[in-house]
């Protein structure tokens, strides 16, 4: 089954996609989006959109999931990654992706096993997961794979959840 | 010249289109989208972006405009609306729209003349302008009206003040 995990952003996207095979997790592809500064808001966000449909429709995933975002200060650039936020969820919807959510407590209790973990913590935790040489850079990319293990770890339980509960 | 005015929103999308005919603004067709709450948000941003891509290709407006957002206060509410705008000028720009942008204040200077004026009054501008019997509803409509009159009005003066600047 392959997960993608999402980082949203205007200038960059961060993705990861994954597979769970059994109970390993391994890296498929992974990368950013970026966009030019100083270009119209809406040739940044049509970019984004048209830049996340094309590596759903090449990479394929089961399922996607993103980062519920927090922002407790810059209300600007909360509203800028949002209006990002907005059109990549469209992307996951319009390939009839489940969408997954999770608050960045949940990202580090999954790949740290503790929620408040520092974010370099995450870092390298997701690339001695993932067999990496090294973390993979912006931090964008580091922490859309976190986001894609801690939904392929958490779907399995879901649906065991659900199985249980169906009986 | 056709003008469509639009505030964003997850739960209500506020529209307007007027045509400029000389000097005169005529409306000519206005509501607005709707979800329902309880539905997933990707649901919601999916109906949303659809809705809007819907009205723009039976109406056929020759450019777009949205209010600026601005929040002091309830971050969420700012998240949920900007994801919404984000797929809104999404729409717009899939369509080649020019998109303008206009502040809260630049929206009742147009319309009223008065960058401070009360929400009330610039409802009963935008009435009296359109020549409507009652002002539209929600609020969402109306102010959807006042963006695409405040577009209407200053697209011209932008256009003339460009062919003055290019002599």
């Amino acid at each position: 089954m392959r997960f993608l995990g999402i980082d949203p952003g205007i200038a960059i996207v961060g993705f990861g996609f994954v597979d769970k095979i059994g109970n390993k997790v391994v890296p498929v592809q992974y990368g950013c989006i970026q966009t030019e500064a100083h270009t119209p808001e809406e040739e940044r966000l049509l970019h984004v959109y048209e830049g996340m449909l094309q590596l759903i429709d090449k990479y394929k995933p089961d399922t996607v999931a993103l980062e519920k975002l927090f922002f407790n200060r810059n209300v600007t650039t909360a509203m800028s990654v949002s209006q990002a936020r907005g059109v990549l969820v469209l992307a996951a919807k319009q390939r009839n992706l489940p969408i997954g959510e999770y608050t960045p407590m949940q990202v580090k209790q999954a790949i740290v096993g503790y929620g408040k973990a520092e974010k370099k913590q995450v870092q390298e935790m997701v690339r001695m997961f993932l067999k990496l040489q090294a973390v993979p850079k912006p931090d964008d990319v580091a922490d859309a794979l976190a986001v894609a293990i801690c939904h392929a770890h958490s779907y399995g339980l879901n649906s065991k959840l659900n199985e249980v509960l169906r009986k």
